[in-house]
């Protein structure tokens, strides 16, 4: 008799997007396959807001900027005069959202993102995580990632797969609890951040976060910053949105070796967010999406491709 | 009968160096230990340039873009108008090495170093090592790393730790040899760099090197670099210079968990080089030196605690 081994992706439907991944895993990892590469080659490269947790009715870390400033102006109420605070605090998502680079969302991540040390804001997004809840699910915001991603994750990883997250979120945010929730160490993510200051103070060494040299990670900013931390093409690319679209495009097209683009697609409104063009928070999905099958991209539906949403061990 | 291990440092003489070294990487990783750490928290950062390998007559980058510089002059004449040129192609070393940055060589790796793809430079720098030889041992740059710190390295990947490279050399540059050499994966390199252009052309993705944003990994430039690329702090730090100085404090200073700072002390002229307050090259050594004794900092006496000098095998 022999024995079968048990479905790494049970939360994934037995559709053609669910055999895609199964079948580009086994090409590049059976030994006797031409494709097969090597323990060292394997880099997936993860996008976080809205492809390994949702990106609403707001990107988490926005929500955690939101609550901060709520929290802050009671002993700092000279933060009020801010216009962006202003637009914050009054929940004018779409103010902060303005502009190329969500300029106002960046103005509201600094004066909550800068100015300490790193170990204090790793205590405030500690903090902070014991006690938000999402304002829809009424869960912990590290209870929400996606089930199905997870279980990719765990498959890439058991298959020799270093996965990496490559996020517009602050890689200070992110790896407060990335290992925790998705068992990625913090030297695999990859994300937004401006440069720390040096200094040893009585108590020992600090790094004071500023807002020098910040860098955006979205867009063609991902291929950039992945080269500048990875140093090597990814193989798998997973994303949800036209921010992932430049790495998208640096992971599958003309790579010497085999590779796998794949995109989430929110199309389950009713277990989660149906969004794509239209998007009253980050992850507007247009390009990417009319580019995936020229290119081969994965295209996961999430309400038919999903029989579960978030995490449930 | 009990069964001996081989001895992990055998380029190492029986001194308390060697008895140093071993000892910490018992204490973190026997699970009997009150010290032990787990694998994830098992971070080692290693400086290249007279850590790993040597320095002199200058830091081999260096001779990388001389030797690229000649190459060029051939079929770009206008490059000699650069005063920085002249006086690379005249050997004047010191002038390249004036200011706080070194700026006159930073001039002259930018001129060698941008403009390209990351593919392109790449290829330059795999074409220099194939037939660039050190003008004093007379051998391939990338055949002289040294052996004991070739078995350091072994013996920590041995026992679970990450090593990882943090150099003031350029990222870039080291990527091309640092795996085939040290087996160390370009993921874990840290490295001076500056941001790349992403483009999409004809034939594919490319990244195009540029000198925006150009980041020193120097002196309070590592640990910066440590807080972003690695996020964490490291339990071991090995240096051999004051550009070292700032991580050693880093690893070393109130680490709630324990550490060791190493620093490779150059006092062989008949192997290899004896510095350390004068240089002719990168490399001084005065302020960690001071205050190594105060921190528990293992000084590496070159003469004294190696017994072979380059890789042998």
């Amino acid at each position: 008799m022999i024995s079968t081994p048990a479905d790494p992706l049970p939360s994934w439907n037995d559709r053609p997007t669910k055999q895609g991944i199964l079948a580009f895993v086994a090409r590049v990892t059976d030994e006797t396959s031409p494709d097969f590469l090597p323990v060292a080659e394997r880099i997936a490269v993860h996008d976080n807001d809205g492809t390994l947790w949702p990106e609403n009715p707001m990107p988490f870390q926005a929500a955690f900027a939101i609550d901060e400033l709520n929290r802050r102006i009671l002993t700092e109420p000279e933060l009020a005069s801010d216009p962006m605070v202003q637009a914050a605090l009054a929940g004018e998502l779409a103010v902060l959202l303005e502009g190329e680079h969500f300029d106002g969302l960046m103005r509201v991540l600094a004066l909550t993102h800068a100015g300490m040390t790193t170990d204090e804001f790793r205590d405030a997004v500690e903090e902070w995580l014991k006690s938000a809840k999402h304002p829809r699910f009424g869960r912990p915001y590290d209870a929400l990632t996606y089930q199905p991603m997870q279980e990719l994750l765990r498959h890439l990883r058991a298959n020799g797969f270093k996965n990496f997250i490559v996020s517009g979120g602050g890689a200070d945010f992110m790896r407060v609890w990335v290992e925790r929730v998705y068992g990625i160490r913090p030297e695999q993510v990859v994300g937004s951040a401006a440069r720390t200051e040096f200094e040893l103070r009585e108590e020992g060494p600090v790094l004071t976060k500023t807002l020098d040299h910040l860098f955006v990670n979205d867009k063609e900013g991902k291929p950039v910053a992945i080269h500048q931390s990875i140093g090597r093409r990814p193989i798998i690319c997973c994303g949800n949105s036209d921010g992932d679209h430049a790495m998208l495009q640096y992971t599958t097209i003309n790579n010497p070796r085999p590779s796998l683009g794949l995109i989430v697609h929110h199309t389950d409104s009713e277990r989660e967010y149906a969004y794509d063009c239209e998007t009253k928070s980050t992850g507007r999905l247009v390009q990417a999406l009319r580019e995936a099958p020229k290119r081969g991209w994965i295209v996961v539906d999430m309400k038919q491709d999903w029989n579960a949403m978030f995490r449930t061990e």
